[in-house]
């Protein structure tokens, strides 16, 4: 079984030198580096958690809550250092996707999934 | 880029030829292959999809439907072939879980998460 492992560190190291990778921690640290937009990622990044955390709990989000993370989120679209890192996250999320496909393929055929989608 | 599906492809390889993985087929065609236990699984694996669809939807789930999921899961786990395929499916769960997280770990540096949580 340790070459499972061995191969996963292997995986991991390669996505770690991606250009894809290095783009997205780029783009995190120029957010970080620029006070304004920090405050303003943050801010977007805690209204997010707040909501999730309210509708996991089965929790009514008010109107004056949807509101609130409406503005959040416009300000941050207008922002050009966390749009940039927003397109950067949802590039490295696809490559995540399909690596975890690749990776759970053996599960779906053991279950006939692959045939019946067929 | 390539490099990175490269690896993930020797990784799903590895996968398929651990000795978990081979354990699990072997479970998964042994359930199949009896009649009974087949029933009983695939009983099992309706009933948990049905509840689960219907927790989903926020349908609430009735008492009888609780006796009968009850029920299920005590004639599932009084036999012995759908057991131990229950048993390899969470020895492949924990690995594939581990394996994910190995993966994913330049993500949560990227984000400080993992200086978070020290």
């Amino acid at each position: 079984m340790s070459n499972v492992y061995d191969h996963a560190y292997n995986l991991e190291k390669a996505l770690r030198e991606s250009t894809e990778f290095k783009n997205l921690k780029e783009s995190y640290e120029a957010v970080m580096n620029d006070p304004e937009s920090k405050k303003m990622f943050e801010s977007f990044r805690d209204t997010q958690i707040e909501l999730q955390e309210k509708q996991m709990q089965g929790l009514e989000i008010t109107d004056a809550e949807v509101e609130k993370a409406t503005n959040v989120v416009e300000q941050v679209q207008g922002n050009q250092l966390i749009s940039r890192l927003m397109q950067e996250e949802q590039n490295l999320n696809v490559i995540i996707g399909e690596l975890s496909a690749i990776i759970t393929k053996p599960l779906e055929e053991v279950y006939g999934l692959d045939e019946r989608n067929q």
